[in-house]
């Protein structure tokens, strides 16, 4: 079925593309065209029978989108499970409500402080000035919630971290929530982020919504390609920003001469400008369009990425990036304890 | 949820790795080293605070980990609706039944043919050589079923083919199927490869069963730290091989002189040899052992990913690997139209 065979199969053949003198990518491109030429020579007898497998391999497909819509079908169940969950953080985050004390007691392995030591062996230089400073602890104790929480974990994920500018950062100090909601009508697969934000003088809208919509069919051309839903198209509702408040556009005045008369006008041209807020106006286009030019398609495969990961990492372990702790196991990264293998390994993952 | 997030954070953070100049391994530690030391400036108030959030994502990954269950129980269910395509499979690969005409027809767009127009376009050399080839189709027309089917796809799949040895080779030729079945006793969960074997003079068994066994617990000492279920254990079924017919070892004899009387002693020394039967004989550890060596977590590492391979990849493809059809979606490959997107952008999947 191999919901999560992508992972294996290139962990291992990059593994061996790295070791295997002989093995590399021209060697294998003889080594497979010496195989497509052997299956070429083979009596037609044995051709009828492998095209009796390939027409099992695409009912065995057609199971597999059914297996996924379930998957798709058990993550909608699950999400309303962690809903209330959801509320909770948010209760906190916002102030409505003061963990107690049991709440507010972390009893297993501080990362943050492993972490902090770790890395400040990495950088002498910044050693004497980083530790005065942790001893530094602001005593501002009537603060409200967690300050400015969603702008911060959206700094400290190198993802959203890049996307970011200046003009974005008072706007995003209203970012006061981020929640996933699934929809399946039709069986057309879909989910959204929604983006709360709190009464700001830069748009009207209390939620910013981007759906993401997948595409769970095989492919009619040659159904034996399909490996599982993938997101083809994005769709943002639309924001109604404030005179001049739009920062995803700027306005330069230029002067323009008439060719023959000397009359002189003044033209006012929009050109776009980088922002984080350029994320909710992605390309129209659907990656099943034909026709698609390459760069669309970049775009598009750039903005699902992003979509996924906010979805699947930075919404569920927010807090994880706001203190710094999160780790990308894919990544490379400051060794903890090698050996332990409790941290590593995530090819092995069944899923 | 994110039972595929591994792959999403992952590619977009080594995209951004790549194009961000500033954004180098080691700034990136000194970004993270701020991020934590601010955090160690927050009022206690607020630590408090994201001390409950984590307390929160503890509970949240305690969901997440029966989301998983619930996975590998679908997962079961579906495989049981494999089941009777794998037999048809098999009735086809051994020659018990033979296709009808309308199974034998493939309807659809034919890879083999295109790819092998590309890689020849690629290898000059073997140009005039392999067109020939191509005309020579054997003309055994009383071949039964698929000869040597699962032998050619285990060479033909670079990770399994880098396992086979010479001595190998007569005994994979009696290798007539590869099966998964899945086992959840007691909510401890893992799955079995069976390898089957025709009569053979090399062992006894007609099935070898190598199992995986995953933990989906979350790590004691830090909970946050789980990423989903991970294979942590292999076991195989004994092989009981024919007196010398053991490919795994070599016997060696060594004349030995004894030091200060001149008797002379033959001994037989036992090596072991490569060999693609030394899948059978893994490291019995376990990944959550304590203190296990660094060599010994490698190599069963390498083994899971193995496993996970054939299990999610080579068995439901096997047929792409005869052929020599199957793309690996994350390895660089000859690119067939760019810009059509059907075939390419793995990374998006839903899963």
């Amino acid at each position: 079925m191999g919901y999560g065979h992508k992972d294996t199969s290139g962990e291992v053949a990059s593994g061996d593309h790295e070791t295997g003198s002989d093995n590399s990518f021209e060697d294998q491109n003889e080594n497979r065209l010496q195989i497509l030429l052997d299956f070429a020579k083979l009596p037609e007898s044995v051709k009828r029978r492998v095209n009796a497998l390939k027409n099992i391999l695409v009912e065995y497909k057609s199971v597999e989108s059914e297996f996924y819509h379930e998957i798709f079908e058990l993550e909608k169940k699950f999400r309303d499970r962690f809903v209330p969950l959801l509320e909770k953080r948010n209760g906190i985050i916002s102030g409505a409500v003061d963990p107690t004390d049991a709440e507010a007691t972390w009893n297993y392995v501080n990362d943050a402080e492993a972490l902090i030591g770790d890395l400040i062996k990495q950088n002498f230089d910044a050693q004497d000035e980083s530790l005065n400073a942790v001893g530094k602890i602001e005593e501002n104790t009537d603060v409200k919630g967690i300050p400015k929480f969603w702008l911060k974990v959206l700094l400290h994920a190198p993802v959203t971290a890049e996307m970011i500018v200046d003009n974005d950062q008072p706007i995003l100090e209203h970012l006061t929530d981020v929640r996933v909601t699934y929809d399946n009508t039709d069986r057309k697969m879909s989910f959204s982020l929604n983006f709360y934000f709190s009464p700001n003088e830069y748009f009207k809208e209390r939620v910013i919504t981007k759906t993401y919509f997948f595409d769970n069919n095989l492919p009619a051309e040659n159904p034996l390609l399909y490996e599982g839903p993938r997101i083809v198209r994005a769709q943002v509702s639309p924001i109604t920003w404030n005179p001049g408040k739009n920062v995803t556009v700027k306005f330069v005045k230029k002067v323009k001469k008439h060719k023959n008369r000397k009359e002189v006008r003044t033209i006012t041209k929009e050109l776009k400008q980088d922002s984080f807020f350029n994320f909710f106006y992605p390309p129209p286009e659907s990656l099943n369009d034909e026709d698609l030019d390459e760069e669309t398609e970049d775009l598009l495969e750039e903005d699902f990425r992003i979509g996924s990961f906010i979805r699947d990492t930075l919404i569920p372990q927010a807090v994880l990036f706001f203190t710094g702790e999160y780790e990308d196991s894919d990544r490379p990264h400051t060794k903890r304890q090698p050996g332990k293998g409790n941290d590593e390994a995530p090819e092995c993952n069944q899923s």
